[in-house]
């Protein structure tokens, strides 16, 4: 592999941490780029309390020193801010008990509560919701962070927006990234739409009334990666089935599209396939220095064809799940007394698409960075541009 | 990693091979199971010539002996039955030589044609479109049946059914899966909804008629798999997080989602999330021995809750683009002449969605095997099901 | 993958970081058990000064919870001792400048310094040496000691000896693990051989004066694994290569065996294949219920036949070389003036084997805790040794 | 990964097979390279029958068009010459019965026999050694021949020569490659010591009189790989630790060596390490272009350090033990009676030294193969040879 993650952590317990190998040496990396990215996640109208107490902080533990990486493993920690209040409950050591009230007994709906419990063995259900949260989400965040800075130095950038929220969906929005990325970031739930961004609102405040919780999609878009990341000589080496693993590892993911998706079911074919065209002069828009001449008017495809980038921007949408901790009550039953319960929280968030965006960013980010590391190969930063330089020279030639 | 495999072979090629890695000693395994699937491959009202001419068989060369397996990896080969024709034209052999008027140098939108030829440096484009052809499916589809067959033995079936075409949707289809395969084994789109199949073979004539093509959604569906495949452990290890990446890595796979999909972005958290019950005596219609107390009434997670099984059926959907080859003309460029042509052929297929659902089968049951061996571990069938079954137990009596 | 790691940190960094993912639930873990081995690795004749300074402590920062695994990944922390006096040499933010004369510019031969170098394109060696040091092997320590914990559990042992430092040779030692083990404790330079023992710290003595250094070998003893770990099925999948790349991949290693190693090249095959005998009654010394009634009264393959455990202890050997870093000058050449000096340096260890041999008792847990979770699966501690136990059973009645 | 492979075939099946991913495209390739090694791996003096009954001939059967190669998985296939013989005994299909007879219940001592029987719940021995057997080192030496011919087209060259057979030891011989092979290729049992060749063979007989067999050592030297292969960042991507496990995974080794090998147990560290010397003008005898003015005048550590190559050939020894069928009797016990009987064969080999080296070559070549192209990344060897030739003029330069 060449490059890879392992990350680790309780929700509640001392610390998030990570490890990336395969980061090049030689690329500039600070706690500061990747807080920006851990405080994104940490916005959006509809979160509840947790989210306002802790300000995540990456902070980089190896691989960096003065400023730049070595071409070592990456390690990141997060502290729980929060620590002092849970280090009895979390406690790693064995002397610490935990009274029999404060055991967790009540599997939560669409929670891994249950399965969790029988799959591990386990008697208290804090054993397993403290690992299966989407507060892990953070770490991965920080993880995806480093990916997106390497991914900077060869132009590419990864960017989300809301695309639908609880039925509202963003329309007629910008298909530029840089006008999606302004819009999205001015918009309380990350959508580009200031239209739909009331609507989406108001559907929150709908749902918060409710004691209900809502879903959504997000939209992924890769601007500008170069033709030929990924392949297809064997299929776990399809980019398009490498981002859609990724997306849906995310905590409460249930669908995943690329291009035009779904929609693919609906259309003929001629009104699916992106047409090739060439002109010898440059297009106007294009940025990248020694693109071919070889290009589309439209992008059905999300940017991959054959498994393979084929150099228009990818394209994904993810379908994420409401909150399964809400405030009206779900039916579920005591695992250790075998008796029926309601299931209710008192605080929780509504909704948590605009920071699942931010998650997608970073999942997507990483396996991109993956494949340009497997394909322009090289140890440090200048190996890796030498080569990715060279190769888009090519391209422009073919 | 606890099963793999490697597939090779070109569309013309030899023979597509695959070799498949820690199947457990002690599977009964022959020829004509693997044989049914890809006859079932084979069908599908909509296909051109090529599905005609070739019946397609499966040849067990390693890994089984007198009809059970050894424990070692599993060799399988599919001869190209029209091999003689192109013997020349694909041969391994440098002194062959393709005459200038057979190299193929108008790529195809929508193909990995124009993509490969520049990934892989090719002049060809044969040398691209000979390995990433759906043809590659085909081998697959028989390492698909090696694990279907392991996990017939533990009661686990892997069924699919068509569920769009072309915009005409499926509705009202039962949901047991033994009524699911027999109405859509007698459909001849595959289709579980009669009515609904004569609508698709009525869409897919109107495509023909307009020399255009058609996609749409495939379902499948994992009967009765154990609570406890997968982990929220790390990413990768989400059961629903390789299962997208499966489904994805099919060619020309749009989008995959499982349970509710990307209707749960329409919907409220407590009309999402299946509600937990308990029963002491054997729920009606539960087959499996050994299963839990907890149950649900409603399936919305599609089987998996927090990256793993709860015991539902796992319920999968993607979508499929229409076939890239059509006979209404797509314009491209010609990678030589850099001239603009009009791509058309003169008999393609013209909706292979039902074919595809074969191959979904295939990639989704291979993640399962997968996830139970990881599990139950064993080196032979006797030992894998002895953990199997201690374990049902521990589960019934959680 | 069942089992797997990953590690981060600088020699003289902030702290050293692990997460070991795939441990079952329920495991007792405690950092006790892991500091016992850190101090053992700390610990033998001939260590020079900074083994002094600093007491190695690892923290348990994630996957244990009130002394007991929780199924998910752990996470572990060795905390850098003397972290303020090198935070400005090796701090992380950009700000911090190294003046120029700490800037290392002077390779020490033996080390990856030059080869790190040039591979990752740093003009400061400091950059290099900090990651490719065997300070390294600290965590992978506290990691080995996590799978060394699961395999106690199991009944089963990893300990080590030295058997030769500078060419004096071990001999007349028992092969009774508790006998070896208490007597290597015992000795300086964890040696089984007491009067070796004695030569062995009369030759690190004798180098010292010389200003030199000393290499040698240790022993690595697996007690009582179960037969069947490891596969012949796939080429990675021996286990004996498994074990081999493990060793190898400690700093300085130059060679590693198994059994009777090298000397199987001077002997007849006769002298070398341990003949197989049965019994239906249990051997003398034979602790471990459920073993099989073959046997052998000789184990000149180490445990493993055909990649495969044979239920007699696995015996591996490892050479070190002399420690690179000596008093005594070699010869090398500034990278940045290209101008030769003499490298020497003013304080160093001597000898290093003990402690090699604690780091390689680590490794080699750590692969064979793997196959174990590999062959018995399992996700809690429970479930794991309830196939085992199952197995062993089977075994005995082979 | 960037290159990986997987075998399957039984001993006396119907052919092996192997696919090997991740060479890319534009590599000249024919079976006729293969062959040669094929028929070096079964020459040497020592060998019996079958050696000579069966010519292995490759078949490309996929990923190569008109001698090139086309940048995906590359098939090939060695049919089983002697298969009609063997087709009802190693029949796949359930309908073949083995008499009684022909089922083998006698385990042999120094084979896998009876582990495998016992791991896999075997009662037909034959079903583990077919697997089992070194037969399988065939189509590993067709998938090494490929990586040879890859990393021919950098000017680099794996090759082996026996040093040590049943304790007669090569000496005096060139540490001149080429020299090497010629001598090596002119003896008997591949040794390029003409005076060690007469004694080995003598030995051979010795040993073939007394019904005995005879193990020995090989080395493998990689020579001219660029500086900079493997690294120090994971344990796992230390190149001398892939380098042990791949000659380590061949049946019958039990010892592996780099450099000096176990030979730093006795030497001082003065007398271990290469010093390190610099000159501007070309050195004598050096072919590379490119290199660096850096050099060595020893080569003590085999080419590595710190996990990375040096820039100097790599130097590997393994040795292996004797061949485990023999005249001569060993004692065994039947897994079905439990009556102990005495192992004997009436035909084998007595010596295959000479062979394991050449499938020395081959393990070794796939990694340095592996690393190549993990390093100079590319899809195409046109990109790879690029990025190669860029990456030795800033090693020239540094």
């Amino acid at each position: 592999m060449t490059l890879r993650y392992l990350t680790g952590g309780e929700s509640h317990g001392r610390l998030l941490l990570g490890i990336v190998e395969g980061i090049p040496s030689g690329l500039p990396l600070t706690a500061e780029a990747i807080n920006t990215d851990l405080a994104r996640r940490q916005k959006g109208y509809g979160r509840g309390g947790r989210m306002r107490i802790e300000k995540d902080q990456a902070e980089i533990v190896a691989g960096v020193r003065h400023g730049k990486t070595l071409g070592g493993p990456i390690g990141l920690i997060i502290q729980n801010k929060d620590w002092e209040n849970w280090q009895q409950v979390m406690s790693v050591s064995p002397e610490e008990e935990v009274s029999e009230k404060r055991v967790v007994t009540k599997p939560r709906p669409g929670h891994a509560d249950l399965v969790g419990a029988i799959k591990y063995g386990h008697q208290d259900i804090r054993n397993v919701l403290e690992k299966a949260s989407a507060r892990e989400t953070a770490i991965r965040v920080a993880v995806g962070a480093v990916a997106k800075q390497l991914l900077g130095e060869f132009g590419i950038k990864v960017i989300s927006h809301v695309v639908e929220i609880g039925g509202v969906r963003a329309s007629g929005q910008s298909t530029d990234p840089d006008t999606i990325v302004r819009q999205a970031e001015a918009s309380e739930v990350r959508c580009a739409d200031p239209q739909a961004t009331g609507q989406m609102v108001a559907r929150i405040k709908e749902a918060k009334l409710k004691g209900d919780t809502l879903g959504g999609v997000f939209e992924v878009v890769v601007t500008q990666p170069p033709i030929g990341l990924g392949s297809y000589s064997q299929w776990d080496r399809r980019l398009n089935a490498r981002l859609a693993m990724a997306l849906m590892s995310i905590q409460a993911i249930k669908g995943v599209e690329i291009g035009l998706g779904f929609e693919v079911a609906r259309r003929f074919g001629s009104e699916v396939h992106d047409e090739i065209f060439y002109t010898r002069t440059r297009l106007k828009g294009q940025k990248k220095e020694g693109i071919t001449g070889f290009y589309r008017k439209t992008n059905n495809a999300g940017g991959i064809e054959g498994g393979v980038t084929n150099g228009q921007d990818i394209v994904l949408r993810a379908a994420m799940k409401p909150i399964a901790t809400l405030y009206s009550p779900l039916k579920s039953v005591d695992i250790l007394t075998k008796e029926a319960f309601e299931a209710t929280v008192e605080r929780s968030d509504v909704c948590s698409v605009p920071a699942a965006g931010v998650v997608g960013e970073a999942v997507v980010a990483f396996e991109i960075a993956a494949e340009m590391i497997h394909k322009f190969g090289g140890d440090s930063l200048t190996e890796m541009k030498r080569n990715y330089e060279a190769y888009l020279e090519t391209v422009k030639n073919f």
